[in-house]
């Protein structure tokens, strides 16, 4: 048996692996931590049985209490807590945590030796080169969560790294793919929550729309693979069905082709290098018939060009960007600000941060309360 | 330097396989073998300066001495000729003989534990077994030169074998592809040799517009990579982009994509495990914009079937469809028999032949006669 710990079990991605651990029963789930959702949190802890526990307050853990008097698990809160269950000894952390809150979880588990399965692309964002190297110095390893970069790890074992030419990540292009430039002003929460393929949690369904999840991505893949930023392409493919290719200095390109089903990269995340069987529906391209592939819009989606330009200027300003971009869509989804008003802040706070090489994880975390204070003031001043 | 021995230097493989050394600088042609292309074999010899050539016949061997006079060049004859080729000291022998006159050299390379770079599926269609069995025995590795399987070779390399769940091959489906079944007995030579993607030689042309082409790759599949026929799935794809994919047991399709140039594979079937950057234009998938996906039609091209209930059934089975095609095409080119007529020579010769195990190659050469014998009596017969 494989000990394992969960961080974010009650959200999408929890959710789905312990459904996939139920059914490879081969992994004992030693922590769990999730945020206000004690109801279903207390299901897990019945059905799974961890050591430890983690929630978002005291409040929470009262109440989490009452639902389970009688089970022995240790329950611990905040920050504090997240990063005490990446702690507790365990052979994998599956950090599917919401924005920058993965990142001090994300260094306990490389930084004690671990394999980090992430879903959390937030935490490479914000502080990449200090987690690539908390893992290089002890040894831990990450295999990520998400569909695209699932896709890059599977494909670049087709070759060797120096014969990588180019990363090429697929992109949806989301909800407003189609829509004239003109119309973008008109986008409601209602809009931009329907996603064309997948099924996900609203801050990463915002960030799909701007198409901001993708300049993360971008960012994610040259921490994850140490590719460098002109070596990595950004595709759009509606269908959502290539997931990520890598094209190889021959010529060829390797791609992996799937159903838009997160059970399968969370699988691969924690049995890899085995891939084992699995029950989900399999991908039938004669029944999609079709794959299509075009440029992105860099002028209609200016998020995916901030990214960019934010991952290649480096130091902290991904962390900048990040911190800002949460707080925007925290604010879009308040119907606070209108959706266009995502990239003009997240653009505002990073031209007000002066850039610098983060020494430490504090200056990141320091850097990242900048970005949100600053954030909430352009929020606070309207859309 | 590595040495190179290149078996249908004349051919369209030979030719652009030359034009890969020329550039890679890092192999030395030993050796050259041909038919009666006398001149362009001359050229070839000034050029990459060969020990040892072999020719058609001893008219061919005239000819070619009075080309090269001055040459310091063994000059072999025949099917001995053929094989000496492939038995003089190389690390690669490249055969893209056409036909089942690649047995015998193909036997000769891997015996000697050297690479067999394959362009030559005749060869493992009708021995495959016995090739595979000396392969082993010697040390010797094949590496498939055919653009599918060279995908599939690379696609491989994403997991362990006991994990492929389905190799899939994709097949252009030929210039008849959307043409009604009625419309399929005016078929001409002309109409037959028009390929949409590929520009190749004219008897593996004619077997792409039957489809037998893709049975006999899935034959040679089930060879190359010890998968059996139920794991073996033909897929439509006009395009010929994605060149072939292995479907792993989690539900990940693995997939190589590239243009459509023999160039890649040759290249990558001679430097295997090393991928060497490469001058030829890159696929452009947003320009490309669309793949398409169909099943294939087994009732429009019985060719297909035949080959894989053929391959189904082992023995001699897989031999005598070869020759017996080869026989057949042969006599489509030459307007003796009409299109249709080809899948009934075939399955007639097969009707007649009885099934059995070869024990030697001869057993597999003796089958060969026997079935093109056949096949000739079936063909004089006429349309």
């Amino acid at each position: 048996m494989k000990r394992i710990a969960i961080l974010g079990s009650t959200g999408t991605i929890g959710v789905q692996a312990l459904e996939v651990l139920s059914q490879l029963d081969t992994y004992e789930v030693v922590a769990l931590a999730a945020g206000r959702n004690v109801e279903r949190l207390a299901e897990q802890i019945r059905q799974y049985r961890p050591k430890l526990v983690g929630v978002a307050d005291e409040e929470a853990r009262r109440a989490l209490r009452e639902l389970v008097p009688g089970e022995r698990v240790d329950i611990v809160v905040g920050d504090e807590g997240l990063v005490a269950c990446a702690a507790y000894p365990s052979d994998v952390v599956l950090n599917a945590v919401v924005g920058a809150r993965g990142i001090l979880p994300a260094l306990a588990a490389v930084g004690r030796g671990a394999r980090l399965a992430l879903a959390n692309k937030e935490c490479l964002v914000a502080a990449g080169e200090l987690i690539l190297r908390a893992m290089r110095d002890a040894g831990g390893e990450i295999v990520p969560v998400d569909s695209e970069h699932c896709a890059l790890h599977q494909c670049l074992r087709s070759g060797r790294p120096e014969e990588v030419l180019r990363l090429v990540l697929t992109a949806s292009g989301g909800p407003f793919r189609s829509w004239p430039k003109a119309r973008m002003a008109e986008v409601t929460v209602r809009d931009a929550l329907r996603h064309p393929n997948w099924n996900m949690g609203q801050k990463i369904t915002i960030d799909s729309a701007t198409m901001m999840n993708k300049g993360l991505e971008v960012i994610e893949a040259h921490h994850l693979f140490a590719v460098p930023y002109d070596k990595i392409a950004v595709l759009v493919h509606p269908e959502s069905i290539v997931h990520s290719m890598v094209e190889f200095v021959d010529g060829s390109m390797v791609a992996q082709l799937a159903t838009a089903d997160m059970r399968l990269p969370i699988q691969y995340a924690i049995t890899y290098p085995e891939r084992l069987p699995a029950p989900w529906p399999r991908l039938n391209l004669a029944s999609v018939g079709a794959l299509h592939f075009e440029e992105p819009d860099l002028d209609k989606f200016p998020c995916l060009r901030l990214a960019i330009e934010a991952g290649r200027a480096g130091g902290i300003a991904p962390c900048v960007l990040n911190a800002a971009n949460e707080v925007a869509v925290d604010a879009f989804l308040r119907e606070k600000i209108p959706f266009l008003r995502i990239p003009q802040v997240v653009q505002a706070v990073l031209e007000r941060v002066p850039n610098e090489a983060p020494q430490s994880v504090d200056d990141v975390l320091r850097a990242d309360g900048q970005a949100r204070r600053l954030a909430e003031l352009y929020v606070a001043k309207g859309g």
